[in-house]
């Protein structure tokens, strides 16, 4: 299949984009798969800055590092990504957001409209020319639908002349399938 | 940039499908730009079917392709696309639609919803497995917004198990920028 899910749309756009020795963030670590994704792409050069509030999310995503030793690149942060301009203070080459709550997790500590928001918009301003952020849209069952509604009025209304922003949508799924979203920092 | 427009984007859809030997439709010939790049896909071996109920445009796009001394490869076929069935009897890799009306041409002449949904439909029997439909929507000015309403309404009813359908849009650009659609046959 040419395109199995939005989460695969994500992974495929960061492969284009993401090369040795880049500086990257995984917004939202949670088990550690984007994070180890992104720290194998950038290789022994590259750093991966990866940010999430739950405790339990970053001893995963450590330990998953561990196993795969690629832990030296990536800088572990326990700290909500809309405070990510604390921790960066350089051009990014790409961000990826995967929203939602952590699998298995307490769906009550899913991300939110705003914070993501305040996020996505420093992350923006970090991004270099022809670099990334990825967002991974879930929404559906208890939750999401208001952060879904967010994102989509802020992504509407950001600048087309500095940014592309590509929603990617599967229209003829039942049950909410997530959306994928790709900002292009275009000059 | 990673992506400029939605022509851009069914291209590459297209160029990651279709090989040397494939048979493929453009089913809407216009003025050849299409049938032109699926002719150098498919090679010697391959076969361009191209739809258009205009002559001008038929012959504009045989013109094109005589210059680039492929022609001999390709059908062209002066009927409306919604009788791609009299022609086509065996399976096909991949179906392009560029909607809308022919550049610098009539814009009463510009395909209809109708028409078009019962083309996509008779597309959809005629795909072989893994093989996709691409459908470039244009809307805006005065024309195009039932077309794109109607087209909508169909690609979302299209059965799930069967058909994947990617929307991909431009959502923070001025002026209706075209949308790009991509159903794939997934079984």
């Amino acid at each position: 299949m040419l395109y199995k899910n939005s989460l695969g749309i994500s992974h495929e756009i960061i492969k284009k984009i993401v090369k040795e020795g880049d500086i990257v963030v995984d917004a939202t670590a949670g088990n550690g798969n984007d994070t180890l994704f992104l720290a194998c792409l950038v290789g022994n050069a590259g750093v991966v800055y990866s940010f999430d509030i739950q405790e339990v999310a970053i001893l995963n995503t450590k330990k998953r590092l561990e196993e795969a030793k690629v832990y030296d690149r990536v800088k572990l942060i326990h700290d909500g990504h809309e405070n990510v301009d604390k921790y960066i203070n350089k051009n990014v080459k790409a961000v990826m957001f995967n929203l939602g709550y952590l699998p298995k997790g307490d769906h009550g500590k899913a991300t939110k409209g705003k914070t993501t928001i305040k996020s996505i918009e420093k992350c923006l301003e970090l991004l270099q020319v022809d670099g990334v952020i990825t967002i991974v849209i879930y929404y559906g069952g208890d939750s999401g639908f208001e952060e879904k509604d967010e994102i989509f009025s802020y992504i509407k209304n950001i600048d087309s002349k500095k940014y592309a922003v590509l929603v990617h949508e599967f229209v003829n799924q039942m049950n909410c399938p997530p959306i994928a979203v790709c900002i292009e920092k275009i000059c």
